[in-house]
């Protein structure tokens, strides 16, 4: 049986398409003896609860990714010792780190991307079957790539990923691409699919973007959730957005909002290790309940949660498109 | 009539020469449904109560003016639509986007200007008789400007505008000059008026400099406050000073403050989406009652007020001086 | 009576529409005493000769103009000292330095402007009667600008001024602008010419570009030649182009040549104080003998001279159009 | 019946490994009428003499690859229009620019790599039966990726291209890659194969490396030359290596040149677009006769040759090996 | 007699082998007239007190160091004049500013260092007896240089300093070496000390590290508390680590922290005039009791102090080395 | 008895103080089997005639140093293998590369000084009695430091070096320093000599500059050749100038050129290796036959020789001091 998704109502008053829960950060900085920050971390349904990626940077500021597990969705125990992997479809399975996860389950598996490093950072991919035994595969693409994010299904029998290729620093750049793949091993038809946006028509993602959790989807297409980053003279501040791609032709973008859904405005998302960050990796949600909670890292440090209602999300996106 | 001035004593203890308002900030970042922040904006004295011009950034972080009305001077009503111009002096009124707005009473109208986007930053120029119908002019110069500020009358029959020449990027450089027209169309004549200064002279303003809101005529000259950034290692900081320019050749700088008046030390100008800004814009003043009030966007996303006595700015202003 | 222009056939066999002088360079570096190199200079006809203004930069690098006669337009005879300004219509007449100045006769004189160091380099203006005399007016406009080139005659009844407005280092990026002025004082009514093209359309154009010698009016409109940059992995290279502009609104481009017309290929355009550049200050030109000379600066070191039928390059012009 | 591969003796008194033709360049700049510059080409034995594949940049700098076509691989015939390609595996073939082609028959077919505009340089892939109907595939990999080189044989049933993945800017930084593919569409299996040196240790390849002709099959491995980089105060030099790679597992290098084999000496490698650049991108052997000849672009302008003994160059990578 | 020095015993629950005072910042910004911020800061014990040297920007944000004293090292009296410097072993003792100080006791007298400002910064020296009359020697070295401090006792019968050499601007690397001197007038044996360390070892000091208080000498060897700094997307971040010293070749290193001991977390570490900073410049320690307290610099703006017990820091040192 | 200096006569018609030798380059970049080139190279007399210390880079453009010796000054045969220095008054005589070297006997010895990779650039110092047993000191300083010139002769009793600070990159800054040393050891008084000039008094020397030869003592004080650079559009341009310091306190600057008295005019001097490089190193002079040669790499490839008179080039430093 599915487990309830965590939710609450939205405030009174408050008119956002996307709230934020009262109580963020759920994970804090500390939560693991280890860790100097917990944030961009991913979360699956798993069994009659929930389990989890997370990005745990340690206090040698080494950064990792760690299993994790919770009954709702919202207080969580994480494993004290990174994930280890076994050989999946290679033998070559070297990281000089590890950040960013995505999860998805797709067949009969749990599928988990995340920034991998070698020499450079690329999009890593790994699969387990219980979140106690992990396989890694090879590389997606050719370094220098960043939020490689799969799609929960096959298109036109191909497993199909997000990724945001760029450069191999601090990326003063970056646009969305698609690629796909007849056996998560090689990857073609690569194809741009969002573009950063001219500063004048949406200046908080004019500089780069990149594609955050699963995408979800819905009667009008693939319902994407992305970061958006604009150059500010203070440095890069972080917002959500979100986009609507065809079904069947993902490359083609239906709709995006030219507003941000959510942008750094609290204390936990303006003042950290990096301060003004809002960086999405997960979502859960519920087509039934109309229900979606949406899983953020906050100013490179804590993770957050965020609520909103499928249907409004999508009617705002229709309504706010560039 | 003349409406009264907002006014709050100086706090006991203090011994600053310009102290913030208590219950800042006077207006908060969604002070209007679509704002995503609202800063660095201009008031003026207007019927029996105050007018205004607001920098609105939207929640696709596009920049523009809108229009507002108050009768204390303190709690504001913005309109929601920003401003509409009509074709004033020309039928080139195209704007990428609008920012940073100034406004000032000449002869028989209200003139404002605006950093405006035509193939990059520029100044743009407007004016309105009841800020209910606008209209657009040329804009004053060529790109790349910023901070153009008007005077309040005409100099030597001319207007004369204050502006800072700078690039089209984030701006690591930049002086203040002034330039004259005799019917707000043509320019020319222009002149620099106030250079950053040496980093060992006073650092806080050794980046670039602004001029702020419209300056003020006193006995001892034009008094006008203005902005200065230094250069940190995390960024630029955005502090307030002050300079007497002579009355009859307002190229000529009389006084300059080398300590500043006012720097980013309260957590809304600390914190937001640009950390540690203090941006002056307007000011409204009384020199019977010895009052000047500032207006200040802080940290490019709320706007405060600041108090101080002209008299005791101008004689720190006089004691202080580079 | 007119003199007589030089020129030199198209060499056999040579296919380009425009070909370089045999003899060139006709000024060496070293033409007068104190000089390290003599480029990007303008020539007029001048009584029964001509006259000109010469870039001599001394062997400390310093820059100025200098005044020169010719009687065939080759040979010339530059004056050992660099040209003395009286005041002309302002008394603010102090220049840090001057470089790659123009030359144009418009109803009673004749006109000359330059890039003039005034607080960063912006347009310096002047004029004489006799090129023995010469008056130095208000600078065109702010700084940060360069390449200000006036059309030959009024346009509307007002002065017309191109230039390119831009920063003040090296200049990474720069586009043409036109201006105009009712009395050589005050400018306005700024208007975007002419941007680098996209790399892809017209590589050699596609970092910055400036206009070159004064405009010729043909039956097609003005034929305006300029230089266009590119940025190579070794810096960047200048070549020559041209565009024909609309006669009485000449912000509006009929044509420009994505080829460009010529480029550094020689030693002496290619090595040099500043290598790789082709830099096109003046032109004389002959409607009714199909003829026109350019004047450009080589390798920022020396002067060479090109040819071309006017016929020619204006049917090149709009056949090669982007 | 094979052709004679171009040859000229080691002239007498030089002791150099691989020495230059002395009637370079080979191919000028203005070889066919529209050519601003013709450099980094690649030629392939075809039928009783020689096919090629040039770039040949236009006069509009704008970027394309020609045929052309020689008996004795000195002289050629380039075509005087660019190569038009059909729909291969893929619709999608769309092309902002091409350049740095290289050429190599497999099996049944000659497959021609290229630096390919698609939102950025990425590599693009084709081929031809004939040099004169030609097919377009699928981009290999996610921009931004240059010097695409394909081997002349399948390795363990899949085709395998080197590459050099980095930004999409003037590129400060690059090793080269090898990956796989089992069909020509889909590519996996990356694996990093030469990176560039520390700087003391060999300095001529210390900033980005980028393999060169296609790799030549020996005894003692696969022998590929490349081009190394090292960024002086004026820009970046460009020369030529050579290293071995194992025959069987090409990401594993036996032996690479410490020394380079030909850098930037003569006038024509030293001036012209691009000073100083030595640009490998094909070479013709004979295994019998002991010869190889390099074709390379000169200073980003014209195309040269260089010779040398397979056996001693062979032998100089081994003893001179980092 | 010796004074008690400060101390807190470790808060219920922290782990941590570091913490902080629960009443910080100890003293803020404006704890003397002129103060704008008061920071990075060096204490000593001092008759039956404190005494210490404190870096005040002022108002002008100017930079300069002041003597302050203390009966508990918490409350402190800063003077309000900046320290006036007599000659000591030269004449030359200009400088245009000073900040950053440390100061120890070396057999007859308490020495100071600094980074003075002489064309650039490098370490300034100066000497005491009584904190009332001060004397400047010598630079100890060529500018660049920043972070000079001196060890507490002779090594091998010469001064010893550990610096930072680095360039003129933000310092976006640097490592620490140790130098030796006769006669605190010439220097010499330069070595290197300790690197950055790779970004996958250690992060937070992956960018440039400096020397914080005078190293302690333990039976381990010198116990060296410094500053390691990463390069974020939004700027510099910097945290305290501790090395230890061979106690008679203190340029081998023996162990290292890997993680961090503090990093910015408080807000008053967070938020300030340069937010995430942690800068210690200072230590007491008793050695009986087994306690230290550092000094450190907040934020670029207060002054905070942090507790440990010597024989945990050692032992973690050991244990936690890279 | 002192050999004669090498000599050729000012040529006819030539009226610059310094002229070049016409069969330059003395010495080409493939002199010895090794080299990619032989430049910035340091000579002086020995026995009866001269010995030198070159830079040879390799063709792994590694760099090192290496004796030479010549009969006449002009033909030299320089060893094939990099000078081996033993342990002088340090054992710590480790250095990642060397070059740029300059020679100078003092007292009993011939004094080496050059550019040593010791955790990046700084002074490496050395000395020999016969220019066939080396012995090498302590560094003088620490990094980052390049071009130490040592005086002939000790000042004040000390041993008295030039340099240059700045970083460890391609250096866009750098002003000329003297440090002073008791012992060849310790190293200490450091004060700033000459520094760049603002660009409008003399632009060939605005970016950097550094010392030469070994200064000559003169009548008028020490005449001290250098290097002054721009930073061009195209790179750095590097051209020659001298000053004369006080003979007592040579931190005091008499004179200095505005003008150059050399810059990259010819083709060894703008094509090669770097483009527009003159890079003196060495002179040797006759007070009594007044003249001087000096020693100037050109290009970073090859050695060339400039003549002069000393009593002209003082006459014309004095007369054309800025």
């Amino acid at each position: 049986m599915m487990s309830k998704i965590p939710w609450q109502e939205r405030p009174k008053g408050c008119t956002d398409v996307v709230w934020r829960y009262t109580k963020n950060p759920i994970i804090k900085r500390d939560a693991i003896p280890t860790s100097n920050s917990i944030f961009n971390s991913a979360v699956t349904p798993f069994k009659d609860g929930y389990a989890g990626v997370f990005r745990c940077d340690n206090k040698a500021v080494q950064m990792n990714i760690f299993a994790g597990f919770s009954k709702d969705g919202i207080h969580w125990d994480i494993d004290h010792e990174p994930i280890h992997f076994k050989e999946g479809n290679t033998k070559m399975i070297s990281s000089d780190y590890k950040y960013d996860p995505r999860v998805v389950f797709i067949e009969d598996r749990y599928w988990i991307t995340w920034c991998n490093g070698y020499h450079g950072p690329t999009i890593g991919v790994g699969y387990t079957y219980d979140f106690s035994e992990f396989f890694q595969c090879e590389n997606a693409f050719l370094p220098f790539n960043r939020n490689g994010v799969l799609f929960p299904q096959k298109i036109d029998g191909k497993y199909a990923m997000l990724s945001r290729p760029s450069d191999n620093g601090h990326t003063p750049f970056g646009d969305i691409y698609i690629s796909y793949s007849p056996d998560m091993k090689y990857w073609g038809e690569h194809r741009c699919v969002l573009k950063v946006t001219p500063f004048m028509d949406s200046a908080w993602q004019c500089t780069k973007i990149g594609a955050g959790p699963i995408p979800i989807l819905t009667d009008e297409g693939w319902l994407m959730f992305y970061h958006g980053v604009i150059n500010t003279c203070n440095g890069f501040r972080y917002s959500m957005g979100a986009a609507i791609l065809d079904q069947d032709h993902p490359d083609q973008v239906k709709y995006r909002t030219r507003p941000y859904l959510l942008s750094p405005q609290t204390l936990y998302e303006c003042v950290g290790d990096v301060p003004n960050v809002v960086f999405p990796c997960a979502a859960l949600h519920s087509k039934k309940e109309d229900k979606v909670v949406i899983y953020y890292g906050a100013a490179d440090t804590v993770v957050g949660m965020a609520f909103g209602r499928l249907s409004e999300i999508i009617a705002f996106t229709k309504e706010n498109s560039i």
